[in-house]
């Protein structure tokens, strides 16, 4: 692209760096910034600035938080005996947003793949483990995705997990709700026919 | 969503009042960059903070600039008896790119749109008139969109400046290079056989 401007390219140049931003959409947006009174990007940029300062992990879970532990953390109301196991900050928000979940969480921050050279050690599991340990925990539910890396990851963990006496259960897998049957994967379809359950 | 940090709900929200981003996409810009170096974010902010503090409107062509008069005006080099009356920024990119332009830009701001409620006294017409009275231009280039605002801006334009003495101009329309007949418009297909060129 021609820029006129220095100040107009970097400014490009830095949105075209996030993560599905083209340097066509970068314009698109410094431009509409421009048109814009400077207030509007003051904020926009302490918004930002701000947050990537001051936001921490949890010292417990590894989720985000602005305090050193979360506010799932610290919530007395929610059930301390299980432990949800997820692969990312945004796989709590998706089940938060359910409300169907009142325990703990623990983030592993990934999946354990050889492939891709991320071992058990990568991973948030020693925290997890620790946490354990100091007992208390009566159930821990593996949600992680259905992939090759994460059943590896849910194998792994079980085997650490064997020597404590907590429960170890998988989010359920099947068909979807308002999925037709037609459309479903096959290996969804045969493993939701094999792990069928008693209709009540 | 469900945000468990007031700080990451503060630059979602954020990056949700740019155009065309939305709140899942904002989350997934927001929490790239919390994965990464907190200098990436630094640099970010800082590269759109300055650009918004310091960018001006050239104040001869209303071109963004870093300085007063923006540097394709400053340019000795380009010719300054043709200007090209584009309707924003972006358009002077896109002709800059083919490389096929040097002269002069003018930067309307927009077209006039009586649906719209924009007049002609709301785009920079008073100064592209200024420049033109202001003499030394031989020909003056309607580079705007072929639409009917743009129809009607290039109409009130010609109008005005009737009484100079300078060459009007609009850009050729008609089938795209590369274009199948089959698949070019009626209205686009009927008006370049109509405005036919001789062969030569």
């Amino acid at each position: 692209m021609n820029f006129s401007s220095k100040l107009l390219e970097d400014a490009v140049e830095a949105f075209a760096t996030l993560p599905g931003i083209g340097k066509k959409t970068a314009l698109r947006l410094v431009l509409h910034l421009v048109g814009q009174d400077k207030l509007i990007t003051k904020e926009f940029v302490s918004a930002i600035g701000n947050m990537r300062e001051h936001i921490q992990k949890c010292k417990v879970c590894h989720n985000i938080s602005d305090e050193s532990v979360c506010n799932i953390c610290t919530d007395k109301r929610r059930d301390e005996t299980t432990i949800c196991v997820v692969e990312s900050i945004r796989d709590i928000m998706a089940i938060e947003e359910t409300a169907q979940f009142r325990g703990m969480y623990h983030v592993l921050g990934g999946v354990i793949s050889p492939i891709g050279g991320i071992g058990p050690d990568d991973i948030n599991i020693k925290t997890l483990l620790e946490r354990v340990q100091k007992g208390g925990i009566v159930e821990i539910i593996m949600a992680i995705s259905p992939t090759i890396e994460g059943d590896t990851t849910i194998f792994y963990l079980s085997n650490q997990l064997k020597s404590f006496n907590v429960k170890i259960s998988t989010i359920a897998r099947g068909v979807s709700f308002g999925g037709e049957l037609e459309y479903a994967d096959g290996l969804t379809l045969g493993r939701s026919i094999v792990a069928r359950t008693v209709y009540e």
